[in-house]
């Protein structure tokens, strides 16, 4: 498997690759330089909430695979990313109902490899990450899944509370993982779902929080009170399936 | 919180480390040095089964914060190993039947310490990991386990194997994570019982698996046949846990 990241050099490919729709993970940029073709780049980078690294001449040259970098280099995933439609619509190919895996701002691409991991070995028909800071398919996001990559499909979204209130509508009933909520045993976690973690070190996000109907809690039964944040996916997914498959 | 190394530097000093019962994790050696202080040194070192490293001159000096170190550079945990009596006997004072997590041969710092930091939230009463090969108790680890080193032993032992046996013959049954065993929801993990955990690439070894009492299995739902080893040690000691509290 290879999901190197793919380099797209050059002002004219760059502004092509984004009016294109392709989702562009970061986007380097020669600092200082501010003529017309390159306001046009930037701009269009903020639109879609890319990340945009301001470097030097040398660190571009070094990025540069072609040498022809023009003073901005911009990083695509290899893997394309999917559409929420196309999660939903894999679930109801199944005949199941969606299970998706939704992920606040994880940051450890090392995490998000192993979450997705765990969405493919759980039967989560996807994984939805918001496009703002958190980290893109790289290539080692997608050594760390072990090639559920090939198979689970991820979707990026502008907002994540937006998302989460128009599946809402939907039928999907959305669970937040976070301490102070209510045990998972007690949870009845069967049924069109929605299951979101948050970030290692500031959880799941206030606005995301208050848009669940439930906050689950894994229990606590020693001093430390949280868990790896692809642990904590882990163990609630697999109560997601457990329940699930009780009633069959 | 900081569990800096501690780096034990001098030819006197590391000897004196050796012999005094301190576990050395690494031993950093001036390469082509063959006098008879250092080969004393290697022979203790391979006698505990200590990873030695032959390194340059340039190498040692900028490991060195002495300035001293003849030739030779230990690297000890600055926290210390339990004994597994330890904890046993933190077990026992709690009135709770002994629940431990052994790993295999685990070799990612930041697996090994979020094993160690769900060893913890499970209420396990220890970690118990084997002095060859394994990773040992870094700083990384400590920070991956995210504060759960200050309350969750862990022991190191010479040969895991060895250690099962002698375990079972206390009354403690070993569970085995590895695929094409017994579902982990069809097998009864109450009672004192130790989680056997192997490494991310190759699982739990032959003569390990040999000693376990059954061979525990993760459903899995997915076109991936394998989790993240601490994603895997997770789901595991949770399904424990569940299990141990249902009966209370």
């Amino acid at each position: 498997m290879s999901y190197e990241e793919m380099k797209i050099e050059g002002r004219n490919a760059v502004l092509e690759a984004f009016r294109s729709g392709k989702t562009i993970d970061k986007l380097f940029v020669l600092s200082g330089c501010q003529d017309g073709p390159v306001r046009t780049i930037t701009r269009e980078a903020k639109k879609h909430d890319t990340i945009i690294n301001y470097v030097t001449k040398e660190r571009l040259d070094q990025l540069s695979e072609t040498k022809k970098h023009q003073g901005v280099i911009a990083v695509a995933a290899a893997y394309e990313y999917a559409q929420v439609e196309d999660i939903l619509k894999a679930a109801q190919e199944k005949k199941e109902d969606p299970f998706l895996i939704l992920l606040d701002n994880i940051e450890d691409p090392h995490n998000l490899g192993a979450i997705i991991r765990t969405a493919n070995t759980v039967g989560a028909h996807g994984v939805i990450i918001p496009k703002r800071r958190a980290v893109g398919l790289t290539s080692t996001v997608a050594k760390s899944s072990a090639g559920a990559l090939n198979y689970t499909p991820v979707a990026k979204v502008t907002n994540l509370s937006k998302t989460i209130q128009e599946l809402k509508k939907q039928g999907i009933w959305f669970v937040c993982a976070d301490m102070g909520g209510t045990s998972m045993y007690q949870l009845d976690l069967k049924g069109p779902i929605g299951l979101v973690v948050g970030s290692e070190g500031e959880g799941v996000s206030k606005l995301v929080r208050e848009n669940c109907d439930y906050i689950a809690s894994i229990p606590m039964a020693g001093e430390i009170d949280s868990l790896n944040a692809s642990v904590a996916a882990g163990v609630l997914a697999y109560e997601i399936l457990r329940q699930r498959n009780i009633g069959q």
